[in-house]
């Protein structure tokens, strides 16, 4: 059932992991170590945060969104033994055309932000938001975490939020995304789509819309690579609501079928984490909580979430598996 | 004078209360125990503020906007035995129509804000911003604060903050309120409606407009009940500023006449106070103090003022009655 | 069953008709003597339309709405021995306050259009948009459309299109009217309001909303006093579609309940009349078919409605009663 | 090199045509029959206008945009023996599932518009745009103009203007699209994309871009299936430009490369038409020039182009199809 | 008084001219033979309008505001011998740099629109917006209408109708200008301001602001060159009004102060002349009358007006000085 | 080549200043003593922010901008010993007009904010963001920061951010400005004028424009005076981005050429400072660094910036100016 066990060389160490602080009644809690990646981790960082993380050989590696000081926006490769020390390259991965006629979308590359990362079949794909006449999706792969293979884009413009299946669907590949319009857009709903060869993609369905009143009223978006369960897709992703005064971006999750992943089979009705400290609240971007990556640990019941706060910094929270399926079925 | 008498039944003990401290020269200062009600003060609040208290038997009651952590927005009772120390229902408040034809709004019942409370003849009415196919001010009435009974909505969409006079104008119920549109809206002023029997609305006035260029210059809107002193009914309100980053609401005072209120005799320049301490400038709404209700206790010339911060807690504000009149005056 | 018979002096001719012309297939058709009204009907009109025809003794009056040269906006009383020729007077309406605390309102008068008359108990009543701290509904009433004589406004701004049935419901006297904002607005359902006196108003409902992708999907009001018939009110009322190019104004019908007009029993689906001919489509403002009064001739079943044709000229349009509201039953 | 000959039955007649009037000096002019198709067409349209034709058997078949009374959007069947005299069908298209997964999106189909039709291989197929939770390619085939298969959308929303050419290119079969967003969008370029099945798309290049302070300034979108010739694909084009009172879409052209149609060979600087004439200037879009087929006679080098008037009417446009090569060529 | 007498080589003919056809009341009629100019009076002309004509030699000369039929904006120079009939080059002005300064800011040129012409000293002094990082007021001058020389531009983006005084004032060269943004802009109000050279401008004053609920309540600017009169200078001027549908451009006139024409002696409460027919009312910009230039005959009491229709062509309106010099004091 | 030795009386004492703190490695670090003056440093002041200072007698002053408690902006006169410590006065300068017609704009004053100083010639120039129909460049001067003198405004609205360069280029006075709209305005570029007087100006060259994709995306405007170094102009700006939840102001640098300064000659790629500490992040208007002023001393290569912090409170940086020249020169 779990999809991770071709990769293991060395047996990754323990997820990172805090139990439940006292006084903490809702699912997930922070890690007391947050913010793990400060905004300056590296010379030229402006920021770190909205990053994705993966078990890796004996510890972890990942793909980090990283603005630099003149506030570009670029996706950078790090590797950690135990995914709250990071390393990260001070060089933006560049990616190597997987064959010729990518060359032609790379030319008007610009920039990369919000990436996710997925163990899928015999490596590890990375799709984020990439520049090509607006915000589309880019595909990616990566065998070490040191060279890196870009496919086409997946969509037309206006796009974000593309996040791949970590297994194939019937024999398919799955892919969610939210198409929306190029700007801070406040509309946008989740979609999924099938390819063949991870080049083309069809057959898009509907998945989950935004709901009136709520936290998530605003748009809605996929975050981490959904999680194989025996009940469904665990799907945590970020929703949207507009106050007086901007945005507020806050987490929640839903459980998708497992074969046809755009019916949702339950949903949870409160936000799984909002904005509600300093490292959240105050920021580039104020009031922002942005999941990007899970870490499950089965044996344990253990979920770690890696999410970006307020545009600015990287963090952690923790929660049992178990606990927040019951939330996610009410 | 005082419109509160009738409903003593064991006097209320004094009302919350700080003095000036070392240092503070305006005529309003903040509680050092802010805020007084935190954003989880109940199992699923994600937020309490903006909320409405009086006295009640020997003690405080009061109504108070609950958001929880589905961000949906619903009005909870709360008993105190000082105004400082709450315990507010779990569930939100229950309305039972007055009437039958009270239950065809009630249909369309969607979400309820903002709150105040105003001691009215012989009960207690609450006002609040009731969806009814946009925002419009629902109507309601309890004698114990466990039963709430609901009249019609007083005006067709889209108003928000309404509030009662504590006493018929003439022969007539008086209440003020904020006509505006359907969204986070740039716009609106106080207007004055009269009714024969809190039902049917008319003689419709108009009462304080917006100032270009300070505080209030995007939108005002009542807060606590108007207090009744020989000079005039002193209103406390909200006033906006629409900055590069969007809203600032403050909070100021005018006085108007007590027999036609629509008209306006004094009007204080300044605000009497702005969001300038984290709990009022960072939150789920950044920058904002919001009045919703008063206290006053005119033998010792004590006013205490409720107010939400940052639309995520409730906090206090003391002042004097009288130096507040003086503001006011100019 | 007939609401028209008291106002019975001399009877009033028959209504201004023509047959349906050969090869017109829909439920109402075009005068050939369109538009009845030019734009330059009076010394200083700019344009002459959206306006409001009653019988009057042995012929017809009416209020017209007329924005000058200077594009003010005003009404003025016109009379007619036909319902086709009109006298308009020059000087628009001067309104005398009925009592005296009416003059508040009058003293921010700026501006008034859209008329609507009804005949309701002993004399004729007008509403328009008028102008106080944004569009709000102005009532008024004649005994003979020489002196007027003005209400209350009936709400709080922002309002437009109020229209008063001819007879009260229950005991009440019922108004229909359409809340929004105070720009050329986007949205607008038609709202049911009552009151015991034409001055206080309550019981507020919703009637009608938008349909989506149809020709009404942006706002609708009403139009002509609602017709009684035996099967319900005939509401006649303008709907709003927004094309790439500004909003197109249609004219559809509904039938209302007799006891409560806010449910609605049925609702055309398609329009009954849409910009299709150059005085509609061509002029101040382009695609605007916008009815403001209908005659009834129920021993003939012949309907006629007067609507302003691209806020510029008056025209007429004829229909069978019978077979309107087999059209609105579908 | 001709892409038409595998479906003639019985030869179609002479392409509908009009010699260049006297004093014409462009490369395309108006038909004096225009527009041949009025908005009444149909018991229940509203419009017919957005129309494409192409040959069939000894006659012409096309799918029209004909919105009805009720301001639907749909696309109906049509037959001509000439081009120019229509016999459109009453009810609108119905489409049955290509596979059983075609009923997902077909359970949330809304409104249908704007249809192209190319011949392409050994069938009919069709383009619109389709709703499906925003507007989005519908694609599906007939090979009678009776009865019509759907497949599967061929991308995400929002996209508009999907056209088919007229076979593969390389081994991929190829659509041009308009990305854009969910309103009446200022915004849109012209991208190529790949599809090994019709089903799944990919590869997409960007290929025309709007040109700042021109007509074409504001959005761009494909019109007629590309012409194929010696030279490049001929695609004829609309453009838009946004003027102080709205948009005015005109006629363009364009030569793309013929084995990767993403690079523009040659782009003609002005519009081949713009709204001059009544037609096409007045009506329920003003101001609208709508390309959306093309019939060609290369042995009399006769180009014959469909477009849809103001959104109400279709029309015909007549030029060589030497002259407007020379014309894209500059 | 005249300003013109210099520039007399041989006397110009009789300025074209009407007389008030029966039944027009206005103080403005338009001219029989109107459009005066076509839209496609040049090969290449999508439109000519918004143009600019004084007396030249023994005849007329102007500068036209030709849009070709890519939609760039241009000026071209035309001659006339009764000011009616015109040759406009097909060329645009290719104007020289005055000095070499200026090249500088030609190296950005990209359109220019709306020209004014004013006689002033002993040239022919042309203004127009000049694009310049946004919209901006271009100043060029000629003996002949041949050779054209370009002076630095008036001021900083973003200004739009620069006009220049056909005299100094004092000892200053003075001009009208309306800044705003750089869209179509929906605010603009009258300036003037001085200069001792040409290209050094300053002491900026407030002339003209619009006024709400009129035919100028959303932006004004100045039209053709002011007209010295005993009373002041007449300045004729376009003025906005925001529908439903959007802007309505109609002329109106005032009267500033000859020594200091900031200050405003008298202004017209109407307008001079509305969109009102189809030349007018529909083109590429509907409801668009914009004057740009005006011929006086003192002697016979004749005003003669320049002006665009519908951003389409040239039209002529005329009228008596003395009467609009009347019209204006109301 | 130093701009300053004229204003000698008593040599000012050393600028303010602390060393490099460890473990800061960009070419600006902020003072430990920030902020050097908070929001409520005078009795009335809501915030004292985005202010200008210069090297006086044998100290400091400067012109402060102070929101007072009613949140009217003004600018008010200070001392300082030490460049750190401030005297600043209660009252806001009142400048008396330079010559009589400098009375027309005074007549119109509403407000003014954002000073620049610079010691130009013989006397202390004081420009300013100065409300006349719209914010445009106030201009001033002072011999003592006692009595102030105002010049007619430099530009037509609608201008913000004014800076005179310190010596005449050329002959002619110089000022950089950004004219944008009458909003908070969402995009703006620097411009270069020239003027003989410093009353009429002309020559506008456009300088810098916003960088898409970086910290500068939405608009640019110049900071302190610029700096002269044997390289050029150093212009300290403000550059402003815009994310999903408002702007974000940081500060950078440009070199510009001496003789031609309208000439980039470099542009530091990076931001100087952006907004990452408390009072830079949280306050009136969130996010915002903006520089006003700079102290340089060359002998010591210590360059000092006086900036605002969130529209708050004043704040120093400090730096060196062979660093930051080398900064810019990337």
């Amino acid at each position: 059932m779990s999809a991770e066990p071709a990769r293991v060389e060395g047996a990754p160490p323990p997820i990172p992991w805090e139990d439940r602080p006292d006084g903490e009644a809702g699912p997930l809690w922070r890690s007391s170590r947050n913010p793990i990646i400060g905004r300056d981790h590296l010379p030229r960082s402006n920021s770190i945060f909205n990053s994705a993380v993966v078990p890796f050989r004996d510890g972890y590696a990942g793909v980090f969104r990283v603005d630099d000081t003149r506030r570009t926006m670029n996706v950078h490769a790090g590797r950690s033994p135990d995914g709250v020390t990071w390393e990260i390259d001070e060089v933006p991965i560049s990616f190597a055309p997987a064959d010729d006629r990518v060359r032609d979308v790379q030319q008007d590359f610009i920039h990369a932000y919000d990436p996710r990362v997925t163990w899928l079949e015999d490596r590890y794909y990375v799709t984020w938001c990439n520049g090509y006449h607006g915000p589309t999706i880019g595909v990616g792969y990566t065998h070490d975490f040191e060279s890196f293979h870009q496919l086409d884009n997946a969509f037309l413009p206006f796009n974000r939020n593309g996040v791949l299946f970590p297994r194939r669907i019937g024999d398919r590949y799955a892919m969610l995304s939210r198409p929306s319009d190029n700007g801070h857009t406040p509309f946008g709903d989740v979609f999924y789509s099938e390819s063949p060869d991870l080049t083309h993609w069809g057959r898009h369905r509907h998945v989950l819309a935004t709901a009136p009143w709520t936290w998530e009223s605003t748009k809605v978006g996929a975050g981490p690579t959904p999680i194989e369960t025996e009940e469904g897709w665990l799907l945590v992703y970020h929703g949207v609501l507009t106050s007086c005064n901007g945005f507020v971006y806050s987490m929640g999750a839903a459980l998708l079928d497992l074969d046809e992943p755009w019916r949702v089979i339950a949903r949870g009705r409160d936000y799984l984490l909002s904005p509600q400290v300093p490292y959240e609240q105050v920021g580039d971007v104020p009031n922002v909580v942005f999941p990007c990556a899970a870490l499950v640990e089965r044996e344990t019941d253990r979920l770690t979430i890696y999410y970006g706060g307020a545009d600015t910094v990287v963090c952690l929270a923790h929660g049992r598996l178990s606990e927040i399926l019951d939330f996610v079925r009410g």
